[in-house]
């Protein structure tokens, strides 16, 4: 197939920067290293495994689009912990001790900076491995340092930040966010309404590194990290890595709506071991995660639209902080649905799933699209990539698609466009039915 | 919205003939009754409750489309048992009795004609109302003078004919079925090949009655049928209602696909104890079934374009008889998928469903599209409804869809296109990905 | 068989009074009520279906052992609404509103006395129907006189208790319940420490009504309760029967044990959506059923006699209140065990029961019994009854058995012994292994 | 706690002989070499790592018996592949090959001797590694050579063999098995109905060798293998490991049934993908396996006492061969049960658990104990052993246990009778409800 557009493959290595290095950051560094060498496939990546239609086509999106390739990649990151990355994936134990043998001297190689930590967003983690400074201004412009110096000493031509650490407590936008003027403000007055992440973002964003979110901290999720993107453009993404049972959600909630199926519950808990699960048991924590994993039933289920069906629609979400499974989350949803005249009916699921493995090729996937992206010229808030989140960032005034098929057309149209070819289907928010 | 079509509103009454009136015509019918006199919803029928975008608006099928009204319906059918329609609904224990008291009278007056009944071909039943003929061509001549009778009788200007009865034992298309000429030599010899459903379809598409198939029986689904069908200008459709294990199939697959996840194995099972289920406990009739459930992940996953993810891909289905469900059917799924470095990974999903209550709903849609398809001229196969069946009927050298979603947006688009307006994404059988 | 023991069949009616009138009262009434007319099997009750050996034969317990007849009780009870039985049992949706009919006249007729009600016991609820009093004295001597009362009124020669009511928030057992001069002191002055249930149980144990309590609220465990049973001479039994997933819990808890698996975890939800799950929806009302539901595990793994086994186990219980399922509760357990090398396994459990439908029986059975201990001089707590309960109560410096069969052994051996027979087995607390 | 007996703790090296040398026996063999090391615990053994009270005390099984010490064991066997065991256990995958490491010199050096192999009764399996012979009486004399010369070569004073091979076909006990002599004109004459289980068993109790049958094959059970063992002082047990659904059945029937709980129906089906599982593929295979599946419930629940809770139920029980799933059998149960005035409830169960991981830790405890009843004297059909074994061999006109924790009780009041102690409960097989 002939390439349809002049962007050029990228020259020169890309720096893939995590903040936060644990059960996700490692896992995701060790596969790519594994893959490298051909002694693991990246399952679960789009860019890596996916094709799509093109023209009357079907490619490979690694052959279509100019990507960064693995061995262009070099990974750093922040922590509160001093773990080198091999140390960190031994003990978040998802990949097995003997899988990481043949990459373990790169991985030991690869130290995490020192982390942002002001413990009350964090809850229930005692960081030791941190940064220092009178003011929250003073941070940001630490974390500038380590990425000009990490781009310098690594030689890397340019850099994409996908934050990978933990929740932080539930924190509404408020005034100090409305505005790139009031939240450097208050970044030397310590405002308490900015959280760490938020301090790795707008460090990010000023130095032209684009930044994906994939939890449900804000991040950049506010007017003023727009505002700043527009400045410096920069592209941004978020937020809240969708995985396992939210990943189901958005597709089984619009199989019941496009058969007119009723619900009258719907009732989802998880049981998970990791860090994620510990920080996730404080209920400040869970606050913000419950927002971004309870929004995907309303908008799909339009109740608005169809009272009598979704109308009294009870929806409960809860995560169980469980040590025995580890990494291992089992999520378990209970549907209370009805059908004609009104019978009821029940589906359970079971997903005995794992949190960084299915994680791990969106972190891959995101940091291949956004330096697409950034390369594209395409900055602010990029909603085509809604595909790999619970809670997909807009552009203000656009509504977020969560049905997973129309992400899917969505991303692969966006690219398509990119690339100057022809779109498949409405890449509208809107949906097609 | 303007009506942007000229296709009148239906005058007249429609009769809805059903070969086979145990559970689900009976669920059916009482279920129309009731929605009638408001009391009980028609849940799951995308007619009765379900809406689409035309243009800029979002529009309910039953006021955009010129269709037959609930009101304008007679019903009528066969059986083999000579129940009345409320002495099914009592039996098949699907509906509360209670429930039925409102239209008792109505669903009593209701009583099957005389069945085709070749034994052979339906195991573990013992039909006693059934019809006598020397050959099979007597008893096609018999069914088409009890559709012109029933339309005399009850005054109707037309009919449609949805197949609600028994899973035949499996027979293939063989040389009988290759053409009209053959097929009719053969209903006069009593080929063997030719079974009861075949006999009830031949004789429906004689009299221009568009026929619908429920089940996984040949029924219309071989090239005599097709010509037979162009010859009367009559509209076909099928085959087996996609209701509860399969629907859901039909989602989750797309969706792992979709997030390029491995598949190792699928292992459905299901546990019903209705009359259907009986007859299924018959290996020969099992297999038909089989192959219908059976055909779908293959189609979905390409197993061809992504080996490494689904080129092991080890499916098996499973039916077993457990009387003491009833009709209230339980699917149970175990499915075996990989992420990232091959990480196995498992979700189970148990769907306590109704077997009759979500077919009802589909025999009410396709007796309504069906009609409409024929008022519309849209004769011989109609693969935009292939949102209905477990195994869509195709146009010859057509392949099916059988993504729920792809199939949704086809089946709209179509109607889109039947009356005047724009579709919305692409309709081929191709998808979009 | 010969009767082997000189107690006299119980002449007169039976009060059966209930503080706590609401599903699982009305199912209890209701299910009498129809049992007595034929009407229905009071499936789960060991005292009417139930049979055991004795000597070499097998005998019905309702035959064995000098019971009060169905047609011998009268019922009667408290509660903080004045809903009538009938309206009960049709607002808590558990059994079927035809079904009641044939009783419905018997149903409405018995009507709730005016509760005892202080709302910091009783979280989400709202009582309209109680009783005012200055002193917590007061009422104890009001609830005295409804006794008194009751019992003349309809003729009754004695009465049991059993507590059908919410969990209360939960108590600590402190000074006012060390002894009886204390709590009569408390009952003066109003001690915060004394809950509805309290007040209740002391009512009854002055006027010689054994008491039964099946929630997990204090109500008469604690020692100037048993010193004023003592004195009085009245039965007592406790505490929280045990119904849905604590039943199963222990029997396969006992099962691993037997085969000296090991486990890691047991995590367990529950969800239901009647006013019981709407009561423990409020933390400090979990808290009370949380410690009865939780101590089970330990008591049975024997943590201390197998560390390697069961040292590390994390258990973890849930309630979550999930209205779209009113009173057929779920509870889903997961249980990570391992075996061999100590390799892992799991076991997930999902009960789709029925919470009222499992505690009615108990109710039956407990009057009954108690009613038995009593006429036989059996005062004090019961320890042979711990087979109906979460949380067996024991005399002081005893421990529970929570092991199912054990439990049940010793209410056989218990009831043997009361009627001269001969003991089957050990019927300790140690158990047999 | 003075040794209540006078037996004295066995000299010399036991030789553990295992027709059958695949997952089962390469996981027995492989975690008794590592526990011999301290590196991994015999998880699910009662002899090395249960305890049981005696007279006040409680003590280990180990300590209490003259058992043979797990260093006194020599592992050989027969098999119809010549794999080692080490072969024989990475191909199995059910132990992690890192973990076979530190004994595989000493798996390497286990081979199996030549089997006994007619290939009508192994469906599926096609071995290479056997013995040939004009006669059953010529394979019968092989293997007792085979046994001669393991003890002798391997410096042992006795054996104990228990079978660790694939279900055969089933075979009804006909005139061949009525006694020793028609046994013998059978051999003779190569009665088809003497399978190859039957003649190493014949061969074994001839040797004076205690033989236990971890499948549902014939085996031993029948009158003439009792007569021959009768004659030859040997004893016998089986049949069909109890491990994961049966094991979970037989408590949790014997719970519903001390509750007084119906039962509608059972459907439990297995999926698994080892050599078992391709083996009972085959209905001929998998008839045997139902047998001894199938028999539990009937006895436990007593249809005949209880016609109004258990005379309707319905009880099915499938095996599904599965590969993706390897040694790592799911077995799912879903009960349909009923309570009060018939109200239906349903339980599911899932049990992922490990075929060879639970079967493993029975070898052990069947050799001891085997081996400890031989030296003890105690000749003939073992029914204490009932504990261990889907389907109890018993003597002659005795019924069997099913019932977990009456059979727990009855093995723990045999070793205690074997010690000269006292029993605790009754050892009968009526147990004491």
């Amino acid at each position: 197939m002939k390439r349809s557009t002049s962007m050029p493959p990228p020259g020169g290595k890309l720096a893939v920067l995590l903040p936060g290095m644990g059960a996700v950051a490692s896992t995701f560094i060790a596969g790519v290293l594994l893959a490298r060498r051909g002694l693991g496939l990246p399952v679960g990546s789009l860019t890596q495994m996916g094709g799509m239609r093109v023209g009357g086509e079907r490619v490979r999106l690694s052959q279509y689009l100019p990507l960064a390739r693995l061995d262009q990649l070099v990974f750093g990151g922040w922590d509160i912990f001093p773990e080198n990355v091999h140390e960190a994936a031994i003990h978040s134990k998802v990949l097995e001790p003997a899988q990481l043998e043949p990459v373990r001297a790169e991985l030991e190689a690869i130290r995490p900076m020192k982390g942002v930590f002001h413990p009350q967003y964090v809850k229930r983690l005692h960081g030791t491995h941190v940064k220092t400074g009178a003011t929250k201004a003073d941070l940001v412009e630490q974390v500038r340092q380590d990425i000009r110096a990490f781009l310098r000493d690594n030689d890397c031509t340019r850099a994409v930040a996908i934050w990978c650490g933990s929740t932080e407590t539930y924190v509404a936008a408020d005034q100090v966010h409305a505005s790139r003027r009031a939240f450097e403000a208050g970044l030397l007055k310590n405002d308490p309404s900015i959280t760490n992440s938020q301090l790795y973002a707008w460090a990010c964003i000023q130095e032209g590194v684009a930044f994906a979110n994939g939890s449900p901290n804000l991040a950049v999720d506010f007017p003023a990290a727009a505002e700043l993107a527009r400045h410096h453009e920069v592209a941004l993404a978020g937020k809240d890595f969708k995985t396992g049972q939210t990943l189901m959600k958005t597709v089984i909630a619009p199989a019941l709506k496009a058969r007119m199926l009723g619900v009258r519950g719907w009732f989802s808990t998880n049981i998970l071991g990791n860090r994620d699960g510990e920080v996730l048991d404080d209920p400040e924590s869970f606050r913000s995660k419950e927002i971004t994993k309870r929004g995907v039933l309303e908008e799909i289920l339009q109740t608005g639209d169809h009272p009598e069906l979704y109308g009294d629609l009870f929806h409960k979400v809860r995560i169980e902080y469980y040590p025995p499974r580890g990494d291992a989350k089992e999520g378990w949803d209970n549907i209370d649905l009805f059908g004609w005249l009104g019978y009821p009916m029940q589906m359970k699921i079971d997903f005995l799933c794992r949190d960084s493995i299915l994680a791990a090729p969106i972190v891959l996937d995101l940091a291949l699209l956004m330096d697409l992206a950034q390369r594209a010229g395409r900055i602010g808030t990029q909603d085509w990539l809604g595909f790999y989140f619970k809670s997909p960032m807009t552009e203000p005034g656009r509504s977020a698609d969560h049905e997973l098929f129309l992400q899917e057309r969505r991303l692969k149209n966006t690219l398509r466009a990119m690339m100057g070819d022809e779109a498949r289907g409405p890449s509208s928010t809107e949906g097609d039915d």
